[in-house]
């Protein structure tokens, strides 16, 4: 046994030295010591447990407690230096909870394996960062909430197929985007209760040894359930998954959001300007305003879908229970939570400090996309929708043809349509009217637009609770 | 406007022909005719509300009621003739039931459009689909459990990194799987929720502009909920992209199954074999029986993958609301159905009838299995176990040295590591006490299995009310 | 041996049944059906080695010949009856076969596996399929860059951020994308190298036992190179990787010209009219005309990655050689092909038949996208381009300011930025001269648009020999 | 203008600030700065040209180079300080330059954007990286060749399905592996050809309005080709998504390899024992030896392949030109290197120390592996294979009921189901004939490996060249 490997946890075992290149390869404290602080906490835990079992004697226990407690506080000041051979979180850990205490430190371990701490110690990190990711969504939803409240009586064109379809309230587009963040903020609570799991007491795959209290360590580290398996739950990364997954979709509801927002914000829609703090300028064209901060919320979508995809390739391949591919498991996780939070927050920027171009969008209504009220003109009168809609078709075919607005046809065209058209057509043609008309739960009447804000702000009441 | 195009929903329109590879290209009834029975549903309940809200007269109502039930029964015989013109499910359903009672037809799709009337046909049928796939899922659990139950006897290598870890049950390798498994019913159930939600009543983007009464339409089709804002609903697929990852979960963790048994099917293992039914042969080899089924299980999680990752790159790129890129939905959702229908199926076959070599698992239990047994013997002596896992670790380089089993390391060998080691260590080589050590909950031991059955059998009844 | 099995390939091995749900799960003959024609040929070949092998009488090969030859027939007639137990492609025409012949056709698969005739056939069919794919995609660039000949003296603004940025030609525009695709058929050409590789003389791992003459074999199926490992030859799929990568590489070009011109048909942009063949109108308004011909070539690139990503996660899984996860390879290549065969030639028609709106593009062009060219302005009178950017944004800043175009700023107004600014100022403001400044090679001045269509054409005459 | 923003490229343009959170998420510093050598390089290259059209005299290009050359010689001594406002290396550089020469560095942009600048550094970065890993890959298949052709004698089981299926040289095993490298080395000169292609010269999208001489250019910075198109040469990255592509495929065949490995390793098979340089412990168990490195291995086509999908899901939803989205290019390029170059190393060592156990290797030999041969020994005898193959699988039968080795079935006993069974069955039982059989190009006889590994010697040559 080399003595120049004695502080890798295996120590006993091997006789050759590694290469440098597969040391660095196969070390994760780079990353993984984000976790530091979810490490400490459940070592404690464990700690507690083993005294429970008769493991360690109580002034063990409290030596131990008092060791992690000095390591906690050189990690939070900053202090913690990372030694060769500190290859995870784990290892680091205890190598220096043993500089601090001596012997005792080898007790921790007992009936633990990496495989169970390490699952442990991301469910607990994980937990934390819904918590602050969820905060960051409601907050956005928030903006979007009341800026729909305060701007409710701007019309603008809806769009279906990138084509101007209908009139509509600016508060419905922003409180579409609103719906799509709030089924965001659902799926996390729903995942959430799955990462919130104990693993710790599984061992490295058959369960612990040592009749552990699982109850007295769950209650410690406030999960709500135990693991039912220990193989599963040693070898198992759905957490994970499900997490990046979330992300994946979450940034795609933004990215077709800032989409929408970038065409907005173009020279030709012109309904909206950003911020400065929200835009940049090119080093080569002078009068260039760029969106950028709604490109990178865009593209964002992509990035944390490659890190979901990539890990769930690496999952597909493998066996059951532990296996070192597993390790790809942090940076996608700390990857993603970096990234949706920084989407999250400079998206909320974006929404609280864009200006609206009122004039600009009601300027974009034009006649043509009255001509559903046309057919509804005629439903109204009894005519079967179908013929309808064909005889509205018709009219801007005829207004087309004659290169005038729908609205400027005569009475006498619009008759040798459907003799049904008479004089009140001219009601037809008032956007406001047109808006008023979508009344039922879900459109975009000011009534139903006020409804959905009211369903918003109770809703954002019961998520803070 | 050319007659020949009349039979188009927007037939009043055009005057140009379409391209006949652009036709195919833009044609989906090829394939969401499946949804046949849920469109006509859906359309029976609009009817109804639509004479509530005064648009069609009560005779018109049974008129169209009666035309959509002969439509129901030519498809439910399979008479049901698809022609030319009939680009969607929708316009072939409208197509006929014009053809069966004229003019009244013309009535149904008032106020409606063909943006909500497809997103609720899909929410119709995945609900149903759902409902199926969660009883296969519930069958094949239940399968694991009992045969887990049946054979809580046999004991075999745990396997971490592929390598030897520690003895454990097979049922505890079982039922690993089976809580899965469970996840993914419960997943399922998540997802349910937010499909269960009725877009109808959305129109094109602006909402429904007859008032129609979407709590009675919600009654009708037995909807949980309805949407809160008609441009999410008409635009979203979110419930398309759950149900796709869904699937992607799902069946990596069969993939992972598979990849286990096909293993244990290899000469080399011999620990299982399965029936000839989920077998095949070589044309090649004679004595090949090789585990097709396996293969095609774990190849299955790949090709849903797929599925998902190409949808959600599609709406990746899309601005909100409908844009006819969403028509990528269907056949994506299909084929996942499909697909993990086939699976599930075939995973209960295969675990119902493969054959246990309870003789071989046995006998590739190996003493060096038990090296941490070893340090847990030293560690209830009072060592710590770090210092207890390298004295373990020096007894196996020993007996490699040796070429001798770990447990025929004589106790004079083991002094020489530790002067802890007595007689009594002969007690550590015993592959059952081994595994009785693990009472902790999800451990290995006969109490912790019997007690994950037991478990399981409980919320198996649960699932099934 | 069940006598029910006798027409399966291993017949003599089992005793068991299969499920009918794992007979369909196997079988693939509902696609690879496809190749029949390929699998034809491969076995005539093969027939031709055999008898210089000296394993068929010259008699027994003409039999075999004549025998396929009537089954060709009857494919091409599509008069081939499929039967059950008709599992593959292979089994089919071999069983029909020896409907025809008798006994003779049992020789035919002498030394062969189905793991070298179905690799063999796959790409037969791929190179086939890769030269009509080459036609259409050189089809669509010659349409391209005839029109951007055509038009070369269109003006509109060049986008970055979809922001105005600077005037270009259309015809630019145009070939960018042209570029993109050239591309796309160099890399297919690459491609091609690999895929025309012959496996056949592989067997099922170990090789050909019969010394069987594969040089024969290669010139009589027209391949480029044979293979140098068996194991490799049979067991891996690079070749359907690259092609299912390359699909998604191109349709992803066609998604980004898709995405402009969805942009540029917008009734904000209005630059481009598609033809009426390409659009489609909506079931519930009457006025809507929607590109959705584009709408679909922009989906379509989400499709083909799925394929791709699905496939490539399934591969990832696998130990070497061949396994029955293989079986994904071919729903994946054939549903590639179909789906970039249609986009290209709705593409092509889109192109060929949209009209341009010089008016409406011309008129997009304002000072402001002149905003470099002041800066030049003063780079060409001496001063640091940094500096003279800097001027150039005062001046836009100034011009935004007083709310006129930047053309508009008095020469006065022009000094407070900088002295050197004077009447000359007045040249700037000319867009056909700005366009001609960009005469670099690859720049939109009319020479090097020229240029680049010369090159084309050029290029284009090269490819087709 | 706040004076705040002086060292921002467009500081003449804003007059807000931006949010901390933006800036960080805007800047690419952090990363882009490995590109600092070709950014010099490329600035070195573009003020000759700048000087050659006029635009810098003489003195100043003396100037600016001299600058570049301290600014080169901070970074390769690591003393190069980036500060506040360093947005990119671009701007770092050049406001290192100013500092070192003033004014004339405010010449160095003229005409060039950031748009051709990055596309020409990135382009310059990937040349040499390619170049990198193109030897890597050469010394790995090296390593692979001259293993294979000194241990060419040893027999090993070949596996198809992971099930015996015919006796092969080891050899074999190995060069089929280097097989799959050697395409992805003409894959990486086949990608390299699209790297090669410089873009400087294009501006932001209309290109370069001095006439800048690009083919000095290209010479200066040994580009093969210029690019055709400026809007495409600025907005495209087709040559970054192929190589991410490239690192996929290729991490794939090397997962293939290492999940062969990781199962020749295990206790049940014994093949092999890697190197304790290239394994690990575990902290729980101290007789465990896992394969770590072979687990890392297999586990990166997963991460890299995310990081390739990512890319190509952001760039799916873009137009054409650029988009700040197309700053996910370089985190997913530079990762993709230094996992491919750190697995490359990783494998080139496993497979150079790993230890081959060739009893264990022929032990696993049986019989009915060679129960093809038994079929082929009747087929040498005139009988048609398929008859042939269902007499062998008759025989596998009686052994298998008889339970007795295919090789200890009587002469009678095979004469029930063939009468063409005579004693010279006897010579079918030797593995040594069976794989010398398999002489046909691409097989396993030793004359046909031998021929493999002069192919691939020569190969090697070759491409060092």
């Amino acid at each position: 046994m080399a003595s120049s490997e004695g502080n890798k946890l295996w120590g006993g075992r091997f006789v050759g030295n590694t290469d440098p290149i597969m040391e660095k390869f196969n070390a994760s404290i780079a990353y993984d010591q984000r976790m530091w602080e979810a490490d400490i906490n459940g070592s404690k835990a464990y700690v507690k447990a083993l005294q429970k079992a008769g493991l360690v004697a109580q002034n063990e226990m409290d030596q131990i407690i008092t060791g992690l407690d000095k390591v906690f506080e050189e990690w939070s000041k900053g202090e913690f230096k990372i030694k060769p051979g500190d290859e995870d979180i784990h290892t680091a850990n205890e190598r220096r909870l043993k500089e601090f205490i001596g012997d005792p430190a080898g007790k921790l371990h007992t009936g633990r394996s990496r495989n169970d701490q390490v699952a442990t110690d991301m469910r607990l990190w994980l937990r934390d960062a819904i918590s602050t990711l969820k905060g960051l969504a409601l907050q956005l939803i928030n903006t979007m909430v009341e800026r729909a409240a305060a701007e409710i009586d701007i019309l603008c064109p809806g769009y279906t197929h990138m084509q101007r379809a209908q009139p509509i309230r600016w508060s419905h587009w922003i409180l579409s985007h609103a719906v799509a963040l709030s089924r965001d903020v659902e799926r996390l609570d729903d995942i959430r209760k799955r990462v919130n799991v104990m693993p710790l007491g599984s061992g490295a795959i058959a369960g612990n040894p040592f009749n552990i209290d699982r109850e007295l360590l769950r209650q410690e580290l406030n999960f709500d359930r135990i693991s039912i398996n220990s193989m599963d739950a040693t070898g198992q990364r759905d957490f994970v998954v499900e997490f990046l997954f979330w992300g994946s979709m979450c940034l795609t509801h933004l990215s077709k959001m800032a989409e929408d927002l970038i065409l907005y914000s173009t020279k030709e829609f012109s309904f909206i300007t950003l911020s400065d703090a929200y835009s940049t300028g090119s080093s080569l064209m002078p009068q260039k305003k760029n969106a950028d901060s709604l490109e990178l919320i865009r593209s964002k979508a992509g990035r944390v879908f490659g890190r979901f995809a990539g890990f769930l390739m690496t999952l597909k391949g493998l066996p059951s229970t532990y296996n070192k591919d597993l390790q790809e498991d942090k940076e996608a996780m700390f990857d993603t939570y970096d990234t949706v939070s920084a989407v999250l927050q400079v998206a909320t920027g974006v929404i609280s400090t864009l200006k609206v171009n009122q004039i600009k969008m009601e300027a974009a209504l034009s006649p043509d996309m009255l001509a559903t009220d046309l057919a509804y003109h005629l439903v109204r009168k009894g005519m079967p929708f179908r013929e309808a809609h064909s005889c509205a078709g018709k009219a801007v075919y005829i207004a087309e043809t004659k290169k005038v607005s729908l609205s400027e046809l005569t009475v006498e065209d619009l008759q040798t349509v459907s003799p049904l058209f008479d004089k009140d057509v001219s009601t037809v043609w008032d956007y406001i009217r047109s808006v008023e008309q979508y009344s039922a739960p879900g459109g975009t009447a000011r009534s139903s637009i006020t409804a959905q804000i009211e369903h918003f702000r109770t809703w954002l009441l019961a998520q803070k609770q």
